[in-house]
């Protein structure tokens, strides 16, 4: 059983359409409230998911909920923040959220919370796709993926554990860490992978596209996020900036490194520079 | 019905292996004779495909054969082209390999077959696997695969023809273009992506491989084939090296654009580059 009585999840994209979808599977019994920012959006769920309440009222969906998921775009979470701080909520409400960046998210969102009830930890599920939309929400989206939570100096033992039982059950592996070293993490393991794949693109292309007729799994994989979405990614870079730009610097540093072993046509120093990122790739275990 | 009546498969690695199985389940009654550098390596052809003739001997192995197809590192080609121009050749033997790079192939092996009743034409299949060796090899790795053919002017369009039709039964969608159009192609959809992959993976754990932890599939599909063999792909890159180092510094060029817009925080710019990515992906049928 799950200690959650009542969930909210704030947006029902791709991430919180599948927490929708995961919870229904996972956590039998446990009541879901939808906040989607356009009415169509909320009929959606309805039409989808009969068993899901859903509105357009911030008040409405947070009333009674002891977990909250905060899942739309990280530039929109205060303005949602403070509606819910100003209703009516829970004793024991708990609220989170899904963003790829937690240094300006707990910065912006955990005082918004501190003169209420209710407290803020963020989590931040290492799940996604290049997909968006409830369309290609799934209930498989977390299992096995890694979940990074937040707590800062301020956050109770007995709430970050609360929050680790749900991510447990929802088949994560969870990781507690501090806000800086998960945008440093995720700097180095997501952002910088996402930008790789977009310059990896902008650089086979630019002046030609008929090369995509000889296309294998190679291009295909290694620039498969850069159909993600713009304006989310936009946003993300520029809120894990400083961390981004650190990632991009040293990758910018050896790409130097390999133009002069190039240049040079120093085969052994290449062979090594390659045997040293199949040894380190190698230590990812199969998907 | 296959023209071919007895097709030579030299090294039966990933491709090698690879398309004996596909010329085994597409092309029956054709005879497969395969040539291994080592003894162990060929006794495993013969106890893994028993109807597989298997020699270390090169004259042996090319004897009454119609195709002959070089699959060994395109270092390793010139070395095995003269022992066959050397031997004893049926008088239609047309000869290709599967070499990632055409220009200095094409370059080395036409001119060492010109003197012989046998010809030389270069062909790239676009398959392969970050993984290496006969026990990876499988019989669907051409299916709807691009199929490079480079012929050049000394090249008659009857064996164009014949070799055509040749990676078409095994599922190949061909396509025709010189040398050197070929180099530049592959250096942009195949060469570019690997080394980008090799750079992510570098830049992303050179001094904390602990992140590793909280991977997903974005550093997944964005780095697997940084786990390719080190080896064969120096010699690709030293083989490729001026178009390489061309994609090299294009990738260098955006690169630094988008660290600029990081640093003037210019989200509007960093927006319209993310759509630019997006939309050339995008072009890329799903897969």
């Amino acid at each position: 059983m799950s200690v959650e009585r009542s969930i909210a999840i704030f947006s029902p994209g791709l991430l919180g359409g599948s927490l929708i979808k995961t919870i229904l599977q996972r956590l039998p019994g446990v009541e879901i409230r939808v906040w989607a920012r356009r009415e169509e959006a909320a009929e959606e769920v309805r039409r989808e998911m009969p068993a899901v309440f859903a509105s357009t009222s911030v008040p409405e969906v947070v009333r009674g909920t002891s977990l909250a998921i905060l899942c739309m775009p990280i530039q929109h979470m205060p303005d949602i923040a403070r509606q819910m701080a100003a209703a009516e909520m829970a004793d024991d409400l708990l609220v989170t959220d899904v963003g790829s960046v937690k240094g300006s998210v707990v910065a912006d969102l955990e005082p918004i919370f501190a003169p209420t009830k209710a407290v803020f930890i963020g989590s931040h599920p290492m799940a996604g796709s290049q997909r968006t939309g409830l369309a290609n929400a799934t209930g498989d989206l977390f299992h096995h993926a890694a979940c990074l939570l937040t707590p800062t100096g301020g956050s109770r033992r007995e709430d970050v554990d609360r929050l680790r039982a749900f991510w447990v059950k929802l088949g994560c592996r969870v990781r507690e860490m501090t806000p800086q070293q998960h945008d440093r993490c995720v700097a180095r393991i997501s952002h910088l992978p996402h930008a790789m794949a977009v310059l990896t693109t902008l650089a086979a292309l630019h002046d030609d596209t008929s090369v995509l007729d000889s296309a294998a799994g190679g291009f295909r994989d290694t620039t498969r996020v850069a159909g993600g979405d713009p304006a989310m990614w936009a946003g993300i870079f520029l809120n894990n900036r400083s961390e981004v730009m650190s990632a991009l610097e040293d990758a910018s540093g050896v790409l130097r490194d390999l133009l002069e072993m190039l240049k040079t046509m120093d085969e052994e120093a290449l062979r090594q520079f390659l045997v040293r990122a199949k040894s380190l790739r190698d230590l990812l275990p199969a998907g």
